[in-house]
């Protein structure tokens, strides 16, 4: 994972912020499934995810649109990997759906 | 770290991404004190912040208003803080102010 090549705002960012279950099966196949299947999509600006030795997780994904990210939340695909979410790979996540005014990078 | 409890929204969050240079040289020391820092400042909601093995960190703070986002950049201990970022702490961040407009957690 590096960093997200986003344009010049305005656009939007999706920051989900999670802990893990200690329940495996299947997760990481379908979490690397999810990032590649989200690039296809269209308004897709690229994503930035980790996770630390602690097991707090934050994944932020970067959309044109906020009907890109509706699209995308309905994604068929993608609904069957967040009921998997819900039902047993995540102990508690936050979702925010934010609109980026600002932007800058450094050092220099 | 772990889940900031933030109000219902609108409110907003500085999206920090970063790679870490070799250099230590009082980084952690600081990056704690600037946590405990931020969250005596006037409309601070809360921080997030993780970094993977793969060395990218991750950090969202809350604020309440772009105001308080901006005073506690401009904050003096802070300043000095970012200034020893820029020059020796790291390789690469991006800095993206976002207002966040939809909230939702889970499961359940």
């Amino acid at each position: 994972m590096s960093f997200a090549k986003t344009p010049d705002p305005p656009y939007y960012a999706v920051i989900f912020t999670s802990t893990r279950t200690a329940v495996d099966e299947g997760y990481h196949a379908v979490a690397e499934r999810m990032v590649e299947l989200a690039a296809q999509q269209p308004g897709f600006l690229g994503v930035e995810s980790t996770r630390g030795a602690d097991g707090l997780g934050i994944t932020v994904s970067y959309w044109s649109s906020l009907e890109a990210i509706a699209a995308w939340k309905a994604h068929g695909e993608h609904r069957v990997a967040q009921a998997s979410g819900h039902k047993k790979w995540y102990e508690h996540f936050e979702t925010r759906i934010a609109r980026v005014e600002r932007a800058y990078s450094g050092p220099g």
